[in-house]
């Protein structure tokens, strides 16, 4: 083996200081397209849209009612009714030329136009008719129960600001705001790329170890608003690694490949990256666990996040780069991830410098959530994913927590509870 | 007016009443379809999928390095150096048929099968080689750098259990323990129907309010889980709600019918819903503000809400009903709603035995975050949703909160923060 290689890591970079070396390098996209806004779900928009009208349009009942002028009925009450005359009726989305004047009104239902000449609507429940007379309970102030026109949008207020993650609110006010059609960031482009002799895809009858970093990492594209490119596998072959590794830097705006990321003699993909891309490696070796041999590169604008290829580890290093990515790329504010505050069961250590990720369990327990630790090695073990409910991020001025601290730990999957079913609404 | 009707509602339910009369009605699915593995992120599975054998499959390294006997690197350190003998070499994946044998090495990859004979593997950088001779620097312990056959799953072990919402790193799990195809819940149909002559649908060039409720449930459906069925707008007119509705019920899981559903003489919707679905209504009224109106029937199984047609309130009580359908519907747990407390910046009052869902805006600023409620009313404001990143709901027996409490809050969009980039890690 090579000597050099295998005396490890110069240096570890700090999370924070890898982090920095890959935002400053990564820009916002300029390419949009335009989809209908009932396609625009889940995409970012790639400008501030506008109102293309008031919303309302006019002033409108909210209820179902009579149109009114309130100082007709100032100080009306069960004990003191004031009868007025019914001289129209207007439908929701309908509208009246009929003027109100003293002592008049129209029957109006929700999303009726208020007619000239009043001012409010007073509900039907607060009315008794007889025929055109109308006697009024209950007094209504101005503009009750009515909603004014551009109360809620007016003509060119912004809908939505450029960067937004389009949720079904905002379809809801878009097209009541009559955007038919806007513009979204085209989806981020990442290709996959596992390296690896021993690697094969699920179905292949040769020998071998199955692949399954890669479609974790695609499944995780798709769950992270980025498009996909499934380059499949390469072995350990320094040429063909570089060759896949220029295509992929020609059809992406970001590339991952796994595996081969370490210091071994098969690990050819630092070689490959720097014999190709420029400025090439900004960082390599990160001080934290699982992951610890992860490495960003950059060719150009595009960059490459090299990660394990066990898979927690790969899982683990993808989301804290590519969380970061994506709010660069979309110019964009992200949710904050789920996160619970719980008692830690047993002691757990950590080393100075590091920052782990510790795979836990959450047990919520009467009203107590426990945390309970995975094992933190064995970044191979898929397991500690799958039945792990959290991750415990410990970072590395920390020397751990002592049994029974209270900590924080991120929600990946739900919470089942120990004693069942005393609340759980919303 | 039909003045019993104008009467309003004789009875509001709680918030908790609807929710049971809704949920001991609903069944689990019994309906499943079988996907590729990489086709079923986010989808549920039907039924508990085991591993089809051992993973690891045998004994392997989780290293680059030697493997070895432990027993003859006992005691060994950079000042007591044991030197044995390499006898050959395993790449990731492969096998080797050397039995290792007392005082020697096999050179071994990360992923290669441990060969017989060994129980260890010394790591690469705790060795120094010269031609075939290895000085060993580093003690190594019985199944060090090891990952032991079946570790990870074992033949037969549960790899998710039944309703398990798929996310990438069951993916990755499932594709390691050779699971190609998986049987998944059949989405749950969902069928839509705005109902109000007032409306037109965007680009439709007649007069009128343009439905926004619509295209927002549909949204929030396949942001959901589920498959939207787009029945379009119905007049106020009770044989064709009651048509549409009968279509609906024929080809859905879940039917959701927007407006007309108050007391008003143009609100159709629950005669509508009576007249033809067995046993009908078994919940209008909620004790909740905004959707007071909401109603809640049944046609066999088959749920109706029947939401208002008024965006805000449409969009609170959907999300309150169909989450709880949701769990029935896919057996499943879902994960918690991401939540933050802050300090309320001004005195919301809450009257007594009615349940409020407050849109507010969640500020971060310095390391507090404040909660600043945006207006209660409005439930046609569709701007007070975008506008708002949270909702606090406040339960019927709180009479509300002062200035400056600390309260809970479910984020629905980002928070920015008014003093940035202090930290954006996660």
């Amino acid at each position: 083996m090579n000597r050099k290689k295998m005396l490890g890591f110069k240096k570890y970079y700090s999370v924070e200081e890898a982090l920095k070396e890959f935002k400053t390098r990564i820009q916002e996209s300029k390419e949009y397209e335009i989809v209908n806004v009932t396609d625009s779900l889940n995409r970012f928009s790639f400008e501030n849209v506008l109102s293309n009208f008031d919303l309302p349009a006019e002033d409108r009942s909210v209820v179902d009612g009579y149109a009114v002028r309130s100082i007709d009925v100032s100080g009306a009450s069960p004990s003191n009714p004031i009868e007025i005359s019914i001289v129209g009726k207007i439908s929701a989305g309908e509208k009246s030329s009929i003027v109100i004047e003293k002592d008049q009104a129209i029957e109006i239902y929700t999303g009726g136009k208020l007619p000239n000449g009043s001012d409010c609507v007073v509900m039907a429940e607060d009315c008794s008719r007889n025929g055109d007379k109308l006697l009024v309970l209950k007094q209504c102030f101005k503009y009750q129960n009515v909603s004014r026109k551009g109360e809620d949008f007016s003509k060119g207020d912004i809908v939505i600001k450029k960067g937004t993650l389009i949720r079904p609110f905002h379809i809801g006010a878009l097209v009541s705001c009559g955007v038919d059609k806007l513009k979204v960031f085209k989806k981020a482009r990442v290709s996959v790329i596992s390296t690896g002799s021993e690697l094969k895809n699920i179905g292949d009858e040769k020998d071998g170890i199955i692949d399954s970093t890669r479609p974790m990492i695609i499944s995780a594209l798709k769950e992270n608003y980025a498009e996909p490119i499934d380059l499949g596998i390469v072995k350990d072959d320094l040429n063909e690694i570089k060759e896949k590794l220029r295509i992929a830097i020609q059809i992406s705006d970001l590339v991952v490949i796994t595996g081969g990321t370490s210091l071994g003699n098969y690990d050819l993909v630092p070689d490959a990256v720097e014999s190709i891309a420029k400025p090439g490696i900004v960082v390599h070796g990160i001080a934290m666990r699982p992951a610890r041999t992860t490495g960003i590169a950059f060719d150009g604008k595009i960059p490459i996040i090299m990660i394990s290829g066990f898979p927690v580890a790969a899982y683990i290093s993808f989301n804290l780069f590519f969380r970061e990515f994506l709010k660069i790329f979309y110019g964009t504010v992200l949710n904050p991830v789920p996160e619970i505050k719980g008692k830690l069961t047993k002691r757990f250590p950590n080393p100075p410098g590091i920052r782990s990720f510790v795979r836990v369990r959450i047990i919520k327990k009467d009203n107590d959530y426990l945390i309970e630790p995975l094992r933190l090695t064995g970044s191979g073990i898929l397991s500690t994913l799958t039945r792990a409910n959290g991750i415990m991020v410990i970072n590395e001025n920390s020397e751990g927590y002592d049994e029974n601290s209270i900590v924080n730990v991120e929600i990946t999957q739900p919470i089942e509870e120990v004693n069942n079913d005393a609340k759980n609404i919303s």
